[in-house]
């Protein structure tokens, strides 16, 4: 793939797919102008979670699809051997007239793994870029492209998801990318932007602990589980504590006082085992989506930001995660900033690295100023 | 007793006892100047700890001391056994010359079993106070008055524990108090405060937790336990993503990207069971100590607060509790802020209780003024 090549590049009518997929799947981004063929592929590698992006031609020639896939960093030579196949097959499109594939890789693997990468994708030149960066070009690419990706979520609505409007005012944005870990980033322009903070508590905190303490057996297991769960059957709520509101501290009695505060009451030698999964996953949920949520909030009142997006693997549009998160947010902010997510939110560092091949990145400006 | 006989009240000479005590226990304060019997006694019932704040009368009649006491608050019951039992002693005492016998209560549990406490406490008077207002009438008072209590923690100085010099700018500063859940008041005078934040994750999240993860018995097990531990073989750390440090971002490898995160890449059906106690423990206690240093630092931070006070029964002289919540504070801070301890960390909230009787508080400020 050269430069040429990549320059043609169309992102005019750019949309999510509407075609069915399963739930826990992310949506194709369809690109009906791009009639040349992108042989490239993209990886981001983090800590529990590989992300792919590649494109695919229509059959008919006329536009073409770019494809999200996702494996278990754990799985990590299944993943490459998908990426493999990819090449293969982008060695074989006649549209393809460069013998020189690349592989944009990006994310903590993008390093851990680099060795193993070029071993087992001889003819595959590897090109390995910033994470963050990756990030920012990826969201930035999500919010000003893609129509109906950006959106808020609020459960007492009728259609609690709300589609964003195109941002007049881009800059500044806080972006909080919940992978393994918590990434807090302030974006001051298109190529200005700093790590702010972060967190250990992120979505490995809630696997790893779910994974400990409940019996489901997946992700979205442990997701659907919680949907039946109560949370009050493990943690200590302010009405446990006061039997009532503590209204001088406008603190509600249905406010949580600590999380799993409950359990220890049980008597530790009594506690395993008394607890039922769906009510510790809630609470678990409930915890970590809080806690980043409030951190995140600290982290943008320190920075003077109000419009504060949540990306990463954490939060697979599940309804009780992207609630908790913009209830926290609303709560702490007093209604002064905003919680935005995206349908993409996974593939931010992949998608940036994507674009980051050749001039694809100035490209997409150049088209849009 | 009426306020002639609380005005007698002699703090002149006040210091923590230096007597055996288990690791566990409170220290008694001993005032040796203190001759006149002080009757009443302080309550302050938490979410998960009732504590106990009264006095004796030496038996030479020189001096006396104040003691601290816990009870579960799940045994409530055995609680008030225990102060009617200090009750009955009051009646007994022949220089008590006062049948009005007075329970000052404070905490949740002060309103929750306020019934409770009037039937089986049949002739005490018992008086509610404000649990916020208590902890820092409380906390003033240990800065103020007892030498040796507040001291700054590094487990890299030969001797971590350094005690602090009175201070002559005492406010503004921050109490952060960990009980079950987690208060963090802004205090900028003497009756100048504010709750400017709190966190679910607490004590209480820590003691649940452990219980439902490890084979501990007891809190202080659960400490102990922690000593051994190595969090690194649950926690997923920074070059276990990248391999390496991430320079460009100042992440060394050692650093905990993730709490909790190598469990799922175990595999969730494996996981229960695969994990040691101390490793688990290690792990919940650094999960939790690293995210309220966080949280204390941003809202110093947002407030300007540079002096940071850590209260309540999670800390228990722990030193790896200690140090991180010291490590939090400094690293996120550049070193401008500093985390304070003190000795008597849990009792703040049954001590202020304990001084607002009758004019005691203004006593002791009058004779300090």
């Amino acid at each position: 793939m050269n430069k040429d090549k990549i320059s043609i590049m169309n992102l005019d009518g750019a949309s999510v797919s509407e075609a069915t997929f399963a739930a826990h799947e992310t949506r194709d981004i369809v690109l009906p102008n791009q009639n040349e063929h992108v042989a490239h592929v993209a990886i981001d590698i983090g800590g529990s979670l590989a992300k792919i992006v590649y494109f695919t031609s229509s059959a008919n020639r006329k536009g073409g699809r770019l494809h999200f896939k996702k494996f278990e960093t754990e799985k990590i030579d299944e993943c490459i051997d998908y990426v493999a196949a990819l090449m293969a097959d982008a060695r074989l499109e006649p549209r393809n007239n460069n013998n020189n594939l690349v592989l944009k890789a990006t994310g903590g693997g993008a390093h851990l793994f680099y060795d193993k990468l070029k071993e087992r994708l001889s003819g595959v030149i590897i090109e390995k870029e910033d994470e963050m960066d990756c990030l920012i070009t990826g969201l930035n690419f999500f919010i000003t492209e893609i129509p109906y990706e950006v959106f808020t979520y609020n459960e007492h609505d009728p259609e609690p998801m709300k589609f964003e409007k195109k941002a007049n005012d881009l800059y500044p944005y806080m972006l909080v990318n919940i992978g393994s870990g918590v990434s807090i980033l302030k974006v001051t322009g298109p190529d200005e932007f700093s790590r702010i903070s972060g967190t250990s508590l992120g979505g490995g905190t809630l696997w790893g602990l779910m994974s400990l303490l409940t019996d489901a057996t997946s992700f979205d297991d442990m997701l659907e589980m919680s949907k039946t769960g109560d949370n009050r059957n493990v943690d200590l709520l302010v009405g446990d504590i006061y039997g009532s509101d503590y209204s001088k501290l406008g603190l509600k009695s249905t406010r949580i006082a600590s999380s799993f505060g409950k359990v220890f009451k049980k008597g530790v030698r009594q506690a395993q085992g008394k607890f039922q999964s769906p009510d510790i996953a809630k609470s678990l949920l409930f915890m970590v989506s809080n806690n980043i949520g409030q951190i995140a909030y600290l982290n943008a009142k320190q920075h003077n930001l109000t419009r504060i997006y949540f990306g990463g693997c954490f939060i697979r549009g599940h309804p009780i995660t992207m609630n908790t998160l913009s209830y926290a947010i609303n709560f702490w902010s007093n209604g002064e900033m905003k919680a935005l997510f995206l349908r993409h939110e996974g593939h931010l560092g992949a998608t940036g690295a994507f674009l980051k091949h050749g001039d694809a990145k100035s490209l997409i400006e150049m088209i849009h100023t």
